[in-house]
């Protein structure tokens, strides 16, 4: 067996660490013989020099078995599930559980809470009074055994080795490791106990991943582990150099979900991200079941077959019966307090989404530290998306808030072009997914 | 003023990190604004991305200014001190504070204790009964003003920094950093306020470095920063690869300096090299004064001068005058234990110095870890160095030794061959130094 400063020396050289002892190494950090300072020397090796596949396989598979996985009962459905890398306006999961629910896949959903300039679908839901998200895997196994889905959070009890990891990594510089990445995305995920996963990797301004290189060689990665793993995984790249959909906030994105549960018209791109991961889900989950995919979706959104199942999962989960007639006004933004306006004529070409998360936590829409507490009322819509073309003095944002809010800069978010814009496909596939 | 995340960062992408940022990260790891699992992670990424000269500088005087300087009140006298990088046998030290205080130059020797295979001075000169090396620098002045030399250990307030560095170091593999072990040795030798600094960098099989190349950029990097530092320095890059002179242990080292000391015949090799170290320690100490140097030590030794003053700093450091007299039995080793002979004629062609230390730990006169007792008796005792021709049967070495002893396989330690041994030169210089 190898010391921990032995195991640390073979990364810090660039070698591969045999599995015996990277195994080792992870449960001896768990249960303190290795420490901190000994794991994060390590993470710096790793992000300097690389994980190979094995390795990431090995530190995911431990990450997944350190904490509670979900019971092997699936109540004769498959198992499906969607994990997005994160960005601004990124509301697609509120849609895709009970869709995918309402076509018989069962979708047990961990997700997470905002930071920094993403927001977390777990913040976005508690704008629901009363809902409860967390759960210990057999209450949650009860709600899925009912309504096929369920809204859940990464709780203390899963993967407990991401944790730790993961508040090492934040302070010691060793967060950008694609293979530390994909063994914490992985490592939660897949405590799940799932058939298929889809991923959205995102990458631009509003992303973790600015450039789509960076993206796919994530998402090539997650694939791969997932693969090696057991779980199927499909992945989609999408755009995140501008916010998803017509609104970011908490309450105002439940809100633009529910419109697209309810069969309504919704901005374009969010419906076909989402139907788009939807069909994908699918296809994981019924492979054989492979024509009009995209029909027997749409069928369920326009039937309000999949928002009454959205009703009854939130009902399950403490939302009370009477609220449900209220969601829109309860959803509903606080007063306009402010607009950002064209300074020219011409297209949009470009947003930075990023600012616009950072305004978000401003408004107290998002958080800096976890323990930041969040504001779920107020919200921003986009009325210009990119390519559009624009009047000077045409607004292209609100800002809706219940304090006053000083609006950056025009220039700090938009770029406005004499040229009309050609957008790059805003969906992409892997050539093997 | 950067976070220590984007410090750590910066050398993570191997970037240099500005004089300001580097400083106030090395203050807030002393202040506990920075912890050790930050500290381990920008360790790493210095060991694997490197060091600038300019960083290492920063980190050398940091080192220095962590704990207390010697005051700089000279007596009049240039102030030269030695550093040897560690060894088996390696005992110059003992010889050249009072034969180099005999010649009008100041020697305030911060000395080390001996760990894993490598011996220590203070270990060493523990031999001598009474004997005092931990003083505060105000009570040293007075040692160093009586006899223009003191034999000093590395006392807590000395170099705070590179303590918890080098604790750090040692448990999170990232010791193997020129640029980090350069700041660590000149951190400490600098704060004793040096002109002139003469450093002894071995190679070989009982060396840390064990490659000629290793040690030579070490070697470079010494002399460029204890430059850059302020502090003129001289490097013999010597042989390791056999320990030095006929004895190593601790009692008997001392006897063997007392020897060389009192003007009597010692092993050449030993000699040559303390004669070669003292040369450059007298050449800058008085640059003007180039000519017949060797001659002038010699006969310091010769008259007697060196041994006397030799019993002056020891007497002055706590050593009875009644022991002076009996020194030579109070040196002496115990009974022979165990003797290992030639298991065929032919010539010494490798010694594995490296295995010699470990023995020496094994029979009690060294340590695996600091809290480790040392014995200062036992000692081993080399008849035939490399290139040595010897017949089959002779003795090649002998342990020394209160308690039972096993040796190791004669071939654990010695390669004999048919053919005469050539061996390099065993004492080299750096073009520029």
């Amino acid at each position: 067996m190898k010391t921990p400063v032995e195991v640390i020396e073979i990364k810090k050289r660039g070698g591969n660490i045999a599995q015996r002892d990277l195994k080792d190494f992870l449960a001896g950090y768990m249960q303190g013989s290795v420490a901190d300072y000994q794991m994060s020397a390590f993470l710096m090796a790793a992000c300097i020099r690389g994980l190979s596949e094995e390795e990431v396989v090995v530190i995911t598979r431990c990450i997944k078995e350190s904490g509670n996985c979900r019971p092997k009962e699936n109540f004769g459905k498959p198992v499906v599930d969607k994990h997005s890398t994160g960005g601004v306006g990124d509301k697609p999961t509120i849609v895709l559980l009970p869709l995918l629910a309402s076509m018989g896949v069962l979708v047990p959903t961990l997700a997470g809470r905002g930071l920094g300039h993403t927001g977390g679908t777990v913040d976005k839901l508690e704008a629901l009074p009363g809902i409860k998200q967390q759960y210990h895997w057999n209450e949650a196994q009860k709600l899925l055994e009912k309504n096929g889905a369920a809204f859940l959070t990464q709780s203390d009890d899963i993967a407990r080795l991401d944790k730790r990891l993961y508040a090492l990594r934040d302070v010691t510089g060793t967060v950008d490791s694609i293979g530390l990445i994909t063994s914490s995305i992985l490592g939660k995920k897949l405590s799940e106990e799932l058939d298929g996963l889809v991923l959205d990797v995102k990458y631009g301004s509003g992303a973790f991943m600015t450039t789509y290189e960076d993206a796919k060689s994530l998402a090539e990665l997650l694939v791969k582990i997932s693969t090696l793993m057991g779980t199927v995984a499909k992945v989609l790249l999408t755009d995140m150099n501008e916010p998803l959909g017509e609104w970011a906030g908490n309450g105002v994105e439940v809100m633009e979900a529910v419109r697209m549960l309810r069969g309504e018209t919704v901005e374009p791109r969010f419906y076909e991200v989402t139907i788009s991961l939807a069909e994908a889900m699918y296809q994981l989950a019924f492979p054989g079941d492979c024509k009009n995919v995209r029909e027997k979706l749409v069928a369920k959104l326009q039937s309000g077959e999949a928002y009454e199942k959205f009703l009854a999962i939130i009902t399950a989960q403490g939302v009370e019966s009477e609220t449900l007639g209220k969601l829109d006004g309860i959803l509903a933004p606080p007063k306009l307090a402010g607009v950002l306006r064209a300074d020219r004529t011409g297209y949009v070409s470009k947003v930075n989404a990023h600012a616009l998360g950072t305004l978000l936590i401003k408004m107290g829409a998002g958080r800096k530290v976890l323990s930041d507490k969040i504001d779920h009322k107020p919200g921003l819509r986009f009325l210009k998306k990119r390519g559009d073309k624009v009047e000077k003095g045409e607004a292209l944002l609100e800002a809706y808030a219940s304090k006053e809010l000083e609006l950056p800069q025009i220039s700090e978010i938009y770029t406005i072009t004499d040229e009309e814009v050609k957008l790059p496909p805003y969906i992409n596939r892997l050539e093997k997914s």
